[in-house]
């Protein structure tokens, strides 16, 4: 009788070694799990360009936000966590950030290019990406903040760039356009300055004056109503602006 | 010696409960903290709108990718494991692809407007930023892939707006420069032609009308010659070139 006691004592022993040994191997594999997904995650939160932020939807607070948020806008991690989502905006916009934040609860996700507010207090364009997802039963927002103001200098010189694209484009066809009918005028003009001509070759050379002009003016007024940008090749590759469109090429050329 | 025995056993068993329920404790909580940051992971890398992809440094094969990969390049998330990364440039461009690639490795990050391969053939245009990491001693490479198809596009037409609006600073320019000259060539040839004038009234009046024509002329001649652009403000806000800069502009105003 108190041998089988024994004995089945130590088999329970055994069997809780067993199970213990288990457990552990258990231990082992989750932690280990836990540390591959904890180096995945900070991989990509931790040392994103972008600044990734997570926000309670309830309370509207920062609860997570990536290092990244130094470099664009000045403010250590840890500063921002407690601090309220719309904060970020600049003052005079903070009512805006929270129509957006409103707008991201709604409508479950939002993309827009926002300013947003630096902790030098000067300003930062970015793009803003941000939707609702749940963690541990709340509702929680993850935003993606990426850093636009390189991109809207370049193109605002872009701009500038295609701007003077344009004006050239239309200087060369004004010149393009206008050069041969005032050459006509400058021409019949010195000839009746230096000729000495009859009554009726001035009509002539005086008419034709007349008609050019008419035609730079018919010109002229043409360019201030073109409403469609179309260009035409000219010499060495260069785009003149199309001020004429097809219709009107016959009649200019019959009148030189 | 019996009982000493059977207490010490039990004694074991009880210890070994306690440890047992210690293990079963712990993997409850490691397993909450990994289902906490399965949550968050999944909240950050499932539901992103940009595309998230991890990438082998080493193989450079993608070995995680974030579904809205689907969205914007057709492919499934599984259909892109085992991929090598450089396949996502377009045939022709898998070349430099490599060479991006190369500049991930080198420089431990990138930010470059790539263009993308779409699973069904046609390319997108993205946003790529890139840096290296590491997992389980392994340098990786994590990748934000930003669909920009639909900015390029609207920046494509603000282009067009401003080069229209370039243009029409010109031609606004072109006719208020112009039609003044234009107006006192028209006005002295009609009156040439109408009244029966005098030899020296004729030539008073052709003078005119050659100081005129070669007034557009230099006008014509500066237009296309003109290297900044430069707007003045014109009736209704309308903004024309300003095609002088300061010093001509005395002398302009004294030919009429």
């Amino acid at each position: 009788m108190q041998e089988t006691q024994v004995e089945k004592l130590n088999q329970d022993i055994k069997s809780l070694q067993e199970q213990l040994e288990k457990a552990e191997q258990k231990i082992a594999t989750t932690e280990k799990n836990f540390e591959k997904l904890r180096e995945k995650f900070d991989l990509v939160f931790k040392n994103t360009i972008d600044i990734f932020m997570l926000v309670s939807a309830v309370t509207g607070k920062i609860f997570d936000v990536s290092s990244s948020v130094k470099e664009h806008l000045g403010y250590e991690s840890d500063e921002l966590i407690g601090k309220k989502f719309v904060e970020l905006f600049p003052p005079e916009a903070e009512a805006q950030g929270e129509v957006i934040f409103d707008k991201i609860r709604i409508f479950d996700g939002v993309f827009a290019e926002e300013t947003f507010y630096k902790n030098d207090g000067s300003i930062c364009f970015m793009d803003l990406s941000a939707f609702m997802g749940e963690m541990a039963g709340t509702k929680v927002i993850f935003a993606t903040l990426r850093d636009v103001s390189e991109r809207k200098k370049r193109i605002e010189e872009v701009e500038k760039v295609k701007k003077m694209e344009g004006a050239l484009a239309m200087s060369g066809a004004v010149s393009h356009e206008l050069n041969q009918p005032l050459q006509i005028i400058i021409g019949f003009s010195d000839l009746i300055i230096k000729d000495k001509i009859d009554k009726e070759k001035l009509d002539v050379y005086l008419s034709k004056i007349k008609i050019q002009s008419k035609r730079m003016s018919k010109i002229i007024g043409k360019l201030t109503n073109i409403t469609e940008y179309k260009t035409l090749k000219y010499i060495d590759s260069f785009e003149i602006m199309d001020i004429n469109g097809t219709e009107e090429e016959t009649e200019n050329q019959n009148l030189t």
